[in-house]
């Protein structure tokens, strides 16, 4: 990939009651997906509630447009005041990137 | 946080034959905290395997300096031939960030 692209990292401890977390997971995934400039998402969980995200994005704008979504302010607002115990949200430029096996990009 | 910082997002599949790979993991986690540069690291894997570490640095700089260090480059050596079905690595300037709940950096 020659051109520039962001990443949002996006850690955290999930709360012990999450009643309809996955739920929502599921269909933010879904939503983001359809955003502008969106290239792509990986998530980890583990056992112990700690997880990462990351999804991927053309620009800045891209990532303050995906924000400030409707559907997504509700599901910040629910994580915020429920699924979460604590959390971080890091906006980074990918400067550089390298894959094993090597792909073609 | 004022001063910019690094960040190497690496995401990862393991072999299904990892064996010594957790004492390695442990060992590597250890020798990054000497690291000049050093800022944290955060890693989660999933029981199917897929895996996020993310390694914070002051600098790009610091960051080569550890990815050439002499016990690291055996350790990339076996989890490129051994120990990963495949991995990205990515190094990225963290922009900006927020912690919920928030923190007084």
């Amino acid at each position: 990939m020659n051109n520039s692209y962001y990443a949002v990292i996006f850690s955290s401890q999930k709360a012990i009651d999450d009643d309809g977390y996955e739920i929502m997971a599921e269909k933010m995934v879904k939503l983001a997906e359809k955003q502008k400039g969106f290239i792509g998402i990986e998530s980890v969980r583990g056992s112990d509630g700690k997880g990462i995200t990351i999804s991927y994005w053309q620009t800045l704008e891209d990532i303050k447009q995906w924000k400030i979504n409707t559907e997504h302010l509700l599901a910040q607002k629910l994580g915020k005041t429920k699924w979460y115990d604590s959390y971080t949200t890091r906006i980074c430029k990918v400067e550089r990137e390298y894959t094993h096996p090597a792909d073609n990009k």
